[in-house]
């Protein structure tokens, strides 16, 4: 049996940039070219492995760390985890990526606080502003973007199949995701 | 990429019945015939996924629940997840087994209480009777085996050799893992 090549790529970015859509896109585009992948949504994830924590630091870090263990073993057995999560604390995705085995590739999810404060898709930042909700990334709670990260989308400027591009791009030149398979007979027809 | 078989094979009995030294014994066979494996052992997850939980049943059922998501995760990418935890609880363990997409297969370590307790390797069920630790499975908290269980090893009258035994032949049988490569060179020398 061979092993096929798994890393982690961690989405990281302010709630609304963008990292579930890209996530998504990525997921698709990767599975077509015949890995296995995972996505590890922060929402979903949070319900599956950390009920009852709430947003303080202390609680967020547990989060995070807890994300990056299932992405650690995932990847190290051939899966392309794919994690998008706020993840707004430099030090402890730093302490993730330290712990991998198989590579981890860090997507900045760049959008400026007041993009996706006029966009508001969920309606969150409103009831932050409000004081509605507490510990709101970007608006009550800090977020630190990375300073290193592999990859880093403009979620502003780009649409979703721009990124997508960058992102995919960048993969397969670093050999970790097989380029587009050419269909020869559609090719010669 | 072919997609080699995952199943999660989730070890449950008393503390001390001998879950996760049977774990490692299959682990380092299944390893062997070259499928990937993974090893949650119950200690070690409950200090990644769920620090803070305490032995309630409502704590219990939570970690238990977290191990089994990481168990789906891996065995539906092709991964032989191992799974050593006390698992007291037949519904969570029932509940783990519906959620899964691969295999689910359960190993009742069967060993008696009289005999873990006489045993008593870590020293914890004396200090359980003494009531300097709470909650503790055969002692102060119940232990539900399992019905239904696909295999059972007896530990009190088995030595690892045997019961390993009597798992990896019934996963050979179920197809779930090849059997022993026959080296045809030295057969022949």
């Amino acid at each position: 049996m061979t092993k096929p090549t798994g890393f982690t790529l961690w989405f990281t970015g302010l709630s609304g940039a963008g990292k579930s859509t890209l996530a998504g896109a990525v997921r698709d585009t990767v599975k077509g070219r015949g890995h296995l992948v995972e996505v590890l949504d922060g929402d979903e994830v949070r319900a599956n492995l950390s009920a009852g924590l709430g947003f303080s630091k202390e609680d967020r870090d547990t989060n995070v760390r807890r994300i990056g263990y299932v992405a650690r073993l995932l990847s190290r057995n051939g899966v392309v985890a794919i994690v998008a999560a706020i993840s707004p604390y430099r030090d402890i995705r730093n302490e993730v990526r330290r712990a991998h085995e198989a590579r981890f590739v860090e997507v900045f999810v760049d959008c400026p606080l007041d993009e996706v404060m006029r966009r508001d898709r969920k309606g969150l930042y409103a009831k932050a502003i409000a004081g509605k909700i507490g510990n709101f990334t970007g608006v009550s709670d800090p977020y630190e973007p990375p300073i290193d990260a592999e990859i880093t989308v403009h979620t502003q400027f780009e649409n979703v199949e721009q990124s997508l591009s960058i992102i995919v791009s960048w993969l397969e030149q670093q050999g970790l995701v097989s380029p587009s398979i050419v269909n020869v007979e559609s090719a010669r027809s």
